[in-house]
């Protein structure tokens, strides 16, 4: 079954097809899986970065609602599910070598990350000479989180792993 | 060496400390690498999707200039030392679980793909019921190249694979 699914879409055949072609050629590693960036409509923002599999890819397209394959939970994930913030997909792209994929969503006052903050991404490092590599002090880029996840995620484990 | 590298950052040890510490701590896969997601501080389009190793993150950091580890080449990345179109950073940022990293880059009137477009995602997905999944025909969401890459890489194998 799992050989239907990466048979699905275009075989690929050649490189000049792969990058100038028109047909959707998706590569898949050796995990079943493809990188997937997340970003806000509204904000433009980064939300989040996760994978798909094959059968991931395929319900996003269809349902326009963005579905990944969770690693930690070895399951698929239609995000939003649990926490009701359902990403609504604008768009889809693909890149160069059709081994990443990029999702533009609508959110609306909603959130993406299980933290309870908007982005996943709320944290930045400082540029510059590192002095000690272990002791590299990031800031919180947002102030506040938009949730609280003990509430929402009642009961359920942590995706994050050591 | 490489066992040195990826214990050159705080060790992972507690997730609180991981999704809501202030210490950097990133996640390398079992290849080394973490995922990266390049977008544009002017036009805020996502231009690339790549993987950095622990030298690759820290160069990058150290030099504000995006440095990657090409999978493709196995080799340190020092984007733009080719084209030119060097990627100057102008924010980092990491993500709640800390196993993918975001960088904001200035390109100026630059470009990231090397098949010639601005951005590497070039081509998007139409949304909605599939017929048949081996011809899902995308469009060009950039209608020309901005540079001539025959020209600019001459002579370089391809770093698109099959």
């Amino acid at each position: 079954m799992l050989q239907n699914y990466i048979n699905m879409f275009k075989k690929r055949e050649k490189i000049s097809e792969i990058e100038e072609g028109k047909l959707l050629s998706p590569k898949f590693d050796n995990d079943g899986l493809i990188p997937v960036v997340t970003t806000c409509v509204k904000t433009k923002e980064v939300l989040m970065h996760g994978f798909m599999n094959v059968e991931a890819l395929k319900l996003t397209i269809e349902t326009k609602e963005a579905h990944y394959w969770s690693r930690s939970r070895k399951q698929m994930w239609h995000k939003g599910k649990t926490s009701g913030f359902v990403q609504k997909v604008e768009e889809i792209r693909i890149d160069d070598d059709q081994d990443s994929i990029w999702l533009t969503v609508n959110i609306g006052e909603g959130s993406s990350c299980h933290v309870g903050y908007r982005s996943c991404f709320y944290r930045s490092i400082p540029l510059g000479k590192i002095q000690n590599a272990r002791e590299i002090r990031m800031n919180f880029e947002e102030k506040e989180k938009k949730f609280d996840p003990e509430k929402v995620y009642k009961g359920q484990p942590n995706p994050t792993k050591i």
